[in-house]
């Protein structure tokens, strides 16, 4: 465009989408750029991460945690954005920041949601394996799923951006780690790169009797994350005293409705009681006070020394976002989700 | 009959039940006596509890803490049996003892899963409030449950064995109880000598909607013993972080199948991630060996200064047992059921 006069490029919400969304529930508008107010900082957005708790900020009524995007209100999300001017003290044109700036070119912020990323050599990751998706991972499977040497552990989109530190994890604390993951590639990967013992393809039929197979001795920790099928599966073969740490559910998210043949819950009750299951959900928001810092400190050394392997799947273009999101609940993606919006 | 030669009267399970257990399910069988070999004790029932857990293991299937009662045996039970004749040096004729003798006139053990009750003024209770049914309830709620002052606890089946406990307990503990119950006069019941802030008659219309008012500041401990309509009714309304001991279904375990219109699982899953909820299932049995001395001296404690009430719903004679059984699966007694099989 003009490089004169930028403009903002923002993508909307249009409609509440059923089931998926499509590409005519987002809107793309453009609008000049915002200028900056007394304590504001003008951000560019370099990176916009897509992830699956998005689809739940779509519907009518929110998740709780966080309230429902408005109708025609600019997609939230968690952003690398670079400062392009600042009239906050503690913040300089240039430096990088984790922000959540959108699905947007630019944005304003008054700076108390801003963390410098001055130090990391690719700040992308902030977004993924070094950011909430880890930080996912950590909480929910060390402080929740409590995993011993010896444990089987199980975990569903296994080379996601949660499910592969979930299973990386798990095997730097001694576990056995199972994957399912969505084809033959991605499931090559989470052996051969990642370290899993095993990787089963969802994919392919049976997933009940192959699970069965590669879990001779139960499980012990089922790390949820996507519902449905896997959830299915994995019931039967908890083992007593196993934990479920459950943090969401992507097979759900684009059901329009809870309609189905058979009522499921009195399995699970069933399942809980009998096994004596602690299963408890959590939301990562709660938990950045009391456990983060050591999160950041244990995963850039498990990172730098190579014992964690974080796989990016960046997407050029704002444009290409709602494509990428549909894709990513779909689970097209094959690493943590990310798109470029900009060059430095 | 004939005094000098006695008769053991056995009920055996025939058949197994599809939904509530029907007469023809049962089998009232007679036999001689047992005669007790070297080491064994002959003891003679006077009371049978009767506990929904004894539907589990009616199933071919059994609930995997406990193996399910064979076709054509004596069905299982707690009961308070008096020593008739004892090859064991620890026991003597005429005590007093908490056996598991079932559901039978007399019965051998080996001595090792008697419990001597001759300092008890009302040994029946140790089926009920000073035994498992309160140890369900003291576990459950205090160690799962893990109530604040001020917390908001709902329990079912809130003039039973477990519930009236349960809410007793809450009570105690600075919590706000709110019971549910089938019919006016258990809430009466529940409200007036247990001391329940509510109590909400359950075969009225609308249980969601008075749960609604009754809970206005929602649920911090849901004690599920009953799952179906009312776990429906609790779970828009637990609050973040809100804790779930899991008990049992009372509601579920008649279910020939689990078929239904719609499938409840994905409303719980959402509500256990949205809310944090940490749901947990256990199974008194496992709580023995480290908790059951505290709960004992607490209970009796509690017991003695009035401060919880036991209330006992007593059914005369042995052949009662099955129709007295599946009126606890339909919630028709009032306080503990238990059969009183002979006097001592």
């Amino acid at each position: 465009m003009n490089n004169a006069t930028p403009i903002n490029r923002r993508i909307t919400l249009a409609a509440r989408p059923h089931g998926l969304p499509a590409p005519q529930d987002f809107h793309l508008q453009t609008q000049p750029v915002p200028v900056p107010g007394d304590g504001q900082v003008l951000l560019r957005t370099l990176y916009l991460s897509l992830d699956p708790y998005m689809r739940n900020l779509m519907d009518e009524v929110g998740p709780g945690y966080a309230p429902p995007v408005a109708l025609g209100a600019t997609m939230v999300g968690g952003t690398v954005s670079q400062v392009v001017q600042s009239r906050q003290p503690q913040f300089r044109p240039g430096q990088l920041v984790l922000a959540n700036a959108g699905w947007q070119d630019y944005a304003l912020s008054d700076g108390t949601d801003l963390l410098p990323l001055d130090d990391m050599a690719q700040p992308s990751l902030a977004l993924g394996g070094l950011g909430m998706p880890g930080f996912t991972a950590y909480v929910g499977l060390l402080d929740i799923g409590q995993p011993r040497p010896g444990d089987t552990v199980v975990v569903a989109a296994a080379t996601g951006a949660v499910g592969s530190v979930v299973g990386q994890l798990a095997k730097l604390k001694g576990a056995r780690v199972v994957g399912i993951a969505g084809g033959a590639d991605k499931c090559r990967y989470a052996v051969e790169a990642l370290g899993f013992d095993l990787c089963l393809d969802r994919r392919e039929p049976g997933l009940g009797e192959r699970l069965t197979a590669a879990c001779p001795a139960g499980i012990d920790v089922y790390f949820e994350n996507v519902g449905g099928d896997v959830l299915d599966a994995v019931l039967p073969l908890l083992t007593i005293g196993a934990r479920m740490p459950v943090c969401g559910f992507i097979a759900h998210y684009n059901q329009a409705s809870s309609s189905a043949a058979t009522d499921r819950l009195p399995k699970l009750l069933a399942t809980v009681l009998q096994k004596r299951v602690r299963m408890q959900g959590f939301i990562i928001l709660d938990h950045y006070a009391e456990r983060f810092a050591d999160f950041r400190r244990e995963m850039a050394e498990w990172v730098a020394q190579g014992r964690v392997r974080l796989r990016e799947d960046v997407i050029d273009g704002l444009e290409q976002a709602p494509l990428a999101f549909a894709g990513l609940l779909e689970g097209k993606n094959f690493g943590k989700l990310v798109v470029r919006v900009a060059d430095r």
